[in-house]
């Protein structure tokens, strides 16, 4: 069996038009392995601090990873990352499809961009050769036409096009990187980025076979892998019923997102659930490069509100966010949202929150429809949600405002509107209740990218014996802890479950794949594809070097203990679902932070990694010089 | 696959007689797993501190492991423990050989002893059943004598026995437990302990197989380690010369402990290596339970100086603390001096510094042939050495002054003598010099145990892409690091490499046969017995707990930072082989320790486990009470 692992990176600097390819060193790729760490290794080696996010100094990398690209399902996701013009912190956003394959198969593991194009161009990558063409043709034009235009100039309908759309072009601070239409980066403002750079799309066709060390290996890990997912009960319903099959369940937890997090129920909940998407909707279920469980929507609605499948079809994040959040029960409507959101290349979450908090400082009477250009935005007026998330796209009226997100909206609106601002680090809260799974407040809290759903399983799936926690267990993961429980127990679930989605982060794997597929399979594909001698062990360092190395970016960036918090919403008490009250204390969660902190071998006072923690995961070129 | 493991645990009260069995739960089995981590569970639960080290309230532990037992070599190591007489620390000593799979065949994972038995008693363990038996005709014989009277007692030649001897009885503050004549839980006095408890032997035998949930994939395990140890060089040169392999390569290097470590060659040093015991008293190689490396000596000596084989041949550790370390070269006075030492039932290390620690301060001036009974200690007597096993063993005389180890008897004799005594924590130095393998600085400085080589690898392995490496690298170790460097990278070498190592010593497992072993495949040994769903990476934490279990013992018993030092010897330049001078600079050594501490998650300046990081291990409830 061969070993070693060669791959190359493509360095574009958009100012000067160069364009280079680098082999890393075999240690580089075997530290960092791909997605989030190797992209915070490049910004971390490469990038002063302070720079504009959206400026030309700020380096936008879009990574996939050592196994991505291999035949086996749930090995797809690839990262976008950079400064965020959102945040001001560690942007980072993943997305599965088929975009990160096609790059490996193109010939590359990544792609760093550099600087700023004069005009418009998107970069075209074909079997290890790569090009900046002129994209003046496309500019302007929603992620449909775009991919549709540059299949047509290039003559190859097969090619994978991931882009920004018009609202990355217009620098919208939640704008997010598409590819197929429907797989979204979404979060932390990286297509804002990409806009920022006149780089519209990177369109990659690769016909070379991703090289593996072991191929009978990986063949049978692919047998076994799918054998696995065919008896997961989770596999088939997501199937299904696709993530927005978690609508239900936590509306009867009593922690469905509601109106701005003012209610953990929704009155309208069954009308907008994964179950009556099926039912009604639903024209396909999709899914991503080699992949057997097809999560993904592809919906159709014709009538008042439309929605043609090829944007596929909103996720749970969607339907709750554009939905209860703004109290909505219109299926139809919320299809159409999720729609523009991926034609003009937004982050459906960001883009629900800002307008929920619209919704709510209007209820409260702090803005009229005189500051929102006639809109009328209350909760449930499914027109307002439409219009509103058009000029957020086009940055229009008070959609200039709602565009720059919720933190920088609520700052610009003055009259206490901060207190509605759903968000932290300046990233909006994504459409899960902590107060009734704890273990998110860490998640949000502590995220370097802000409130993220996607830094830890939330811990209701570890409440009984079921597969999250049977998976999780040779993590070192081995009992259930309440949901509604803070401190040691939780501390040690949160810090071993955010290793393993971390490395998940780096790897590009998929969160859903890996609750059926033991985790020491991916130590064993990881090791059937490059030929390491790896472990879990390895994959295991890699989540938590993957959390380190971006808390040492923000770090850098003047962020620090003050900005892992919670909103002040979020202590008050939730009413709803079983059991009836739900609090997280200002007490539990300050020292629950503090014993996460130390969890993770940083300072329990100021959350800063010590040297030593350093040392031990490679990361000593991070300690700051004396 | 049947999955689960249920064990058992005998707890034995001499004070009262009584003998319960106890089952302890699957979870406790799963976080502690056995060894060293388990007993230290049971101290850190049951266990106020401060009790006299040698008082009836000290427990003592014999403890195999989960995978004890098990037809697989490598897996016979197992541990004794109790608060060490030596130390005042946590106590803790691990032996191969047969005992602890026959305890486990004869129906118990570990034995608690508590109290202390009126007049001299054995334990009595068979297949299930426990009795306490009269141990007055064995009082005072040699361990050789005391086996063959309890064989006889009981009737059954098949019997395995583990023992104090003569020199446990008396107290001698680094007695060890023996079993089988020549496999010695060797260190930290806990042979003291159990001639404390009036505890002469436990003698077990077993005529069960221990259960295993996968038979099939033991047996392929089996096979595979067999077929990696037969292409092991490191395996083959064991066989053939024993750990005494390691003194010429050692001369070489100019790390040989030589003279009180005053120097790190020999002249005498070819006529004690391996080959030379293979070329002249080696009978036979022999190994432990289940092992076809077979690295053990049985060595005949007759003539002016006598070795039968039964009680083995030295070790390398022997060799060097009774040869080059005394300054003598006489092979066969050695072989004389270990067969003592297992007769007796004392640590050769310890012994062996405490007579050169003599012998220089006689070269010094310190001390005359008046305060040693008048027996001439010069580096190189022979005929002193052997005498004064034989004195401590019986505390007679100055033997009585030198049966206190080190420290103690440094005090006492006063006059500047406290700078010639080689200790850390009260404990002798092995025969390793720091000073040239420089992780061991790390490793002497910091073990909870005090001084002790099997913390972790010696670094000398890690130079070159060697078999240690090559293992380790699944566990995160990924390029070598030279032996001369501290700072930032040997910390990450060695608190990975300490993991591993006291995982095996809380597993079981013997760290030569797992440098050829990988070990992941240890991971599905564990798998395929227990019947858990496991990884490395649970071994992994295995490791930090076990290592950190420890130390919040010894914080217990008021040690900290303080206790983790190098004696001031070891700051001097060594000057042999290559390079030439070899020197630890008292910076390179602070600075490295805080870096130590902050990877293992503790106070970097304080060395005091975060609660943060105690939480993360699944030990909060050592979380000290507010």
């Amino acid at each position: 069996m061969p070993t070693g692992y060669n791959g190359k990176i493509l360095r574009v600097n958009l100012t000067s038009g160069a364009i280079r390819e680098e082999t890393p060193e075999e240690i580089v790729y075997r530290t960092y392995m791909g997605g989030s760490a190797l992209s915070s290794y490049y910004l971390l080696k490469e990038q002063k601090a302070g720079v504009d996010p959206l400026g030309p100094e700020n380096k936008l990398l879009f990574m996939s990873s050592v196994i991505s690209g291999a035949p086996l399902m749930g090995l797809t996701r690839y990262t976008v990352a950079a400064r965020s013009p959102l945040t001001g912190a560690f942007g980072e956003a993943e997305a599965g499809g088929f975009f990160g394959p096609e790059l490996k198969m193109a010939g590359f593991d990544g792609v760093i961009v550099e600087g700023r194009s004069a005009k418009p161009v998107y970069l075209w990558i074909k079997d290890g050769r790569a090009e900046i063409r002129d994209a003046s043709k496309i500019w302007g034009k929603d992620t449909g036409e775009a991919e549709k235009l540059i299949r047509e100039e290039l003559g190859d309908n097969r090619i994978r096009v991931a882009q920004c759309g018009p609202a990355g072009e217009k620098r919208v601070r939640y704008a997010c990187v598409v590819n197929e239409l429907k797989h979204a980066n979404g979060r932390t403002g990286m297509g804002a980025v990409m806009g920022s750079k006149n780089l519209r799309a990177i369109a990659a066709r690769g016909t070379q076979r991703v090289p593996l060390a072991n191929p009978e290996k990986v063949q049978e890990i692919g047998k076994k892998a799918l054998e696995l997912l065919s008896q997961s009960g989770m596999a088939q319903n997501l199937k299904k019923f696709g993530t927005p099959m978690f609508v239900m369940p936590l509306q009867n937890s009593g922690i469905l997102p509601t109106r701005n997090f003012q209610k953990g129920q929704f009155e309208g909940a069954e009308a907008i659930c994964g179950e009556k998407m099926t039912e009604t909707i639903l024209v396909k279920s999709e899914g991503c490069y080699a992949c057997a469980v097809q999560c993904k929507r592809s919906v159709k609605v014709d009538g008042k509100y439309k929605a043609s499948p090829e944007y596929g079809g909103p996720e749970y994040e969607t339907i709750a966010s554009l939905g209860s959040y703004c109290g909505i029960d219109n299926l139809a409507a919320i299809a159409q949202g999720n729609e523009m959101c991926n034609r003009y290349g937004l982050d459906t979450i960001s883009v629900g929150v800002c307008i929920a908090f619209a919704m709510e400082l209007v209820e409260k009477g702090i803005l009229t429809a005189k500051d929102t250009d006639g809109i009328d935005l209350r909760f449930g007026n499914t027109d307002a949600m439409l219009a509103m998330i058009g000029k957020i796209a086009r940055r229009e009226g008070f959609g200039d405002v709602l565009a720059e997100g919720v933190q920088r909206a609520a700052r610009k609106i003055g009259k206490g509107a901060e207190k509605y601002a759903m968000h932290i680090k300046g990233q909006e809260l994504p459409m899960h209740d902590p107060r009734g799974k704890q273990g998110l407040s860490l998640s949000y809290a502590t995220s370097p990218t802000g409130a993220d759903h996607i830094e830890a399983p939330h811990d209701t799936s570890f409440l009984t014996d079921g597969p999250a926690l049977k998976a999780a267990k040779p993590a070192g993961v081995m009992e259930p802890v309440p949901a509604m429980e803070m401190g040691p127990r939780k501390v040690r679930q949160f810090v071993h479950t955010q290793a393993i989605w971390n490395s998940f982060n780096s790897l590009g794997v998929c969160n859903f794949a890996y609750t059926a597929i033991p985790l020491v399979t991916l130590a064993e594909a990881v090791e059937a594809i490059t030929g390491w001698n790896t472990s879990l062990y390895e994959l295991m360092e890699l989540g938590e070097r993957t959390v380190t190395m971006a808390r040492m970016f923000n770090m850098r960036e003047g962020l620090s203990k003050k900005d892992d918090y919670l909103p002040e919403r979020l202590y008050e008490t939730l009413e709803a679902g079983t059991p009836r009250e739900k609090k997280i204390t200002r007490e539990d969660f300050a020292n629950t932070l503090k014993l996460y902190y130390g969890a993770m071998g940083w300072d329990p006072e100021t959350g800063v990694p010590t040297e030593g923690r350093l040392s031990f995961l490679g990361l000593d070129w991070l300690i700051p010089k004396k």
